[in-house]
This record gives C-alpha cells, sequence and structure tokens, in this order.
C-alpha cells in the first residue's frame, strides 16, 4: 500500500497523527500541493476529488476519505483502540468527529481559503475553481469561535474530547485548531481547559507526524 | 432506544430508509423542525447541535451522526450488509459516501438554504443565526451540478454507486438528489445513467420511509 501525502496540510496530518499513534509506518509518496501536482493527470486518475490523503492499496483501490483511511488502519490493527472499542463507543466518537469537522475543520477551511490572496478560484478543495466569497470567510470565522467555545466546555469535564481517553476525536480536534492557526484564530487566553487540553495532545511525540 | 426524527427532513431520511432495508423499527420522536423545536431547551440538552437525527440509547448516550447511527445498526445487525463486508470494503464505501455528501449534501445544502426566503438567518443548522448568502446558493448549484455529472459517470459503469450492490452509498445518493430538488435542481434528461438509477433506487420500499 501507499499513502499520498503533503507533509504541511492539515487533511493528510490526521492521518499521520493517526498512524504515529499506532506506531504504524506505511510508505509515503509526497504530493506537492503548493505547485498542482493534485491536479496533474496522473494525480486525476488516482483520485478525482484532487486530494490528499488518498490511500492506495495493493490492489489499486483507492480509499480517498481521511476516516476511512483510519477506520481501514483500525481495524487491522486495533491496538491501541483510537476509534472506539464497542459499537456504542463508535458510535459516539463518529458523532464527535462529525462535531468537530463540521464547525471545527470546515468552519477553519472556510476562513482560510476564502480570505488567502494565493487561494483566489481556490475556496474549495478540489478541480473547480470556485471564486473566494468574503462573507463565507467571515462566517467560517464565526463558526471557529463556537467550535473554540463548545470543545473548551467539553473538556472543563473530560480530560480528552470523548472522555478519560486519548482518540481520533483529539487528533481531529487538534489539527482543526492548528489549521485554524492559519487564518489567525487562536483559543482566547480565558479558555483554560481548551489551552491546556490543545498543550498536552501537541506534546505527544504523534503531533509532530 | 429512541430516535429522533423529522419526517419531512432529508437528514433523517437517510437513517430511515437505512433502517427500512434493514428491516429495522425503532421507536420515533417526531421533532417539529417547522416550528423551531430543535432549539427548545429540552431538545438542545439532547443535542446542543441542534439537528435531527438523533438517536437515545437506553443508557441516555446520544449518536448525533446520520453515518454513526447507520453504522451502530450495522455492527448490531449486520445482514443485510450495506456499509461493507471486509476492511476494504468498509473504506471504499466511506470514501464514496464522504464524495456524496461533499459536493452532493452540502451543494444542495448550500443551495436550499442560502435562497429560501423562509430561512433567513438559517442558511446553516445549528443553534447560530448565521444570514444567507448569495454567492454560497450561486455556488451549491453548480457543485450539485458536478455531483450531478461525477455520479452519472461513475453509473455507466456499476449497477449502483459502489459496485454491483445495493450500499449505503445509494441511500445517500438518492437523497442527495431529492434534496437537490428542494433548490429546483434536478439531474439532466440526458444523464441516462443517473435517471435509470435513480427510477430504480427510488422504486425500493424503503425511500417511502
Amino acid at each position: 500500500m501507499k499513502l499520498y501525502d503533503c507533509a504541511t496540510a492539515p487533511s493528510p496530518r490526521r492521518v499521520r497523527i493517526f498512524l504515529a499513534e499506532k506506531r504504524l509506518t506505511v510508505p509515503t509518496v509526497q504530493v506537492d500541493l503548493r505547485n498542482g501536482e493534485q491536479f496533474t493527470p496522473t494525480f486525476r486518475a488516482l483520485n478525482p476529488a484532487c486530494t490528499v490523503p488518498v490511500l492506495e492499496l495493493d490492489d489499486g483501490a483507492t480509499i480517498t476519505d481521511i476516516l476511512s483511511i483510519c477506520r481501514y488502519f483500525e481495524e487491522l490493527y486495533p491496538d491501541p483502540s483510537l476509534i472506539g472499542q464497542s459499537p456504542e463507543e463508535r458510535a459516539l466518537i463518529g458523532s464527535w468527529l462529525s462535531r468537530i469537522d463540521w464547525d471545527g475543520f470546515y468552519g477553519a477551511m472556510d476562513a482560510f481559503r476564502n480570505s488567502t490572496p494565493g487561494l483566489k478560484a481556490r475556496a474549495l478543495p478540489g478541480p473547480e475553481p470556485y471564486e473566494q466569497i468574503p462573507a463565507l470567510a467571515e462566517r467560517g470565522r464565526a463558526r471557529v469561535q463556537h467550535f473554540f467555545a463548545w470543545v473548551d466546555a467539553r473538556l472543563a469535564e473530560n480530560e480528552f474530547i470523548c472522555g478519560p481517553k486519548f482518540t481520533i476525536a483529539d487528533i481531529s480536534g487538534m489539527v482543526a485548531i492548528d489549521f485554524a492557526g492559519w487564518a489567525r484564530l487562536t483559543p482566547p487566553e480565558h479558555m483554560a481547559h481548551l489551552r491546556r487540553w490543545h498543550a498536552a495532545v501537541s506534546a505527544r511525540p504523534s503531533s509532530k507526524a
């Protein structure tokens, strides 16, 4: 198998951290997003959505969704468990993941992609040249602030996002917060729980993956 | 357990069809989205994101994400399989689901919510009053057209979205297309594969769930 990655991008970082927590190494190919390698015919043949990460299996099948790649590795290598050990646990972790994507990841994406001069007509990842929408950058900033607030409230009562155990939700949450930093959005000083947790998850060796 | 539903809404419809295909019935509570029941303190306590579907388990835990609810039932009741029978199959179906959400569901949502007079300040589901952005309605319409095109191309070579078997991707794809219809977006006449498939999945008794 082969992981198509981009060392500087937030989406594949979620997979890299996940693999590091599992102590797995996978042969990796760097895709030069900055110079548009994702739009070449070769890469489009691999993933018509022109995004990374992509996990190419030995039979040529391609897994193009972050969480599907992580779940695939979790099924193959269940220890340490990062996605839950029972149907209930998996469903609850999945629900938190979805909320993190919704306000955290999509909010940061809208804030960053709709306001960065170098990303004109790149307001969404993928092959279509969607123009920036300034009001969407504004909305993204608001969504990220709400994200900060609910994660902080959640962490007032839990060591990690899903409870007492580190899970994939902490990986996604940390990456979403760091991505929000690209749009100059950082958790306010007074959110002590969020800041305590962010420092702790960032101190894990996996965060450098 | 208890499923919080809204009989007219596309998101819980995905769960209802999934359950119908599994021949499962779950005690259901209708939430009156039209009159804002999702914003009442009672419902917020259940799901602070103010969305349906929600599956409340007997211990009070709440699963608030569509796909997590479906996966939970798939794990409990594996037959008929709708999400894949091996790690590879689950990862590939998950990748198609993610593409369907991305352009199909989010495109339809943006097109509809940002252009419907009755949804002012309701441009996103959830508790925050985000204003409509006309340019986002426009972008949503474009995304849906791309969605139609890739699904049609996919169905030129496959009976169903993931291949020879009906899966959860067909449920999500059909609901996304019907939701796009709320924004008066329908697959063009010339997309014969898409129309053939849409007629076939719509003819299944589950589609009425």
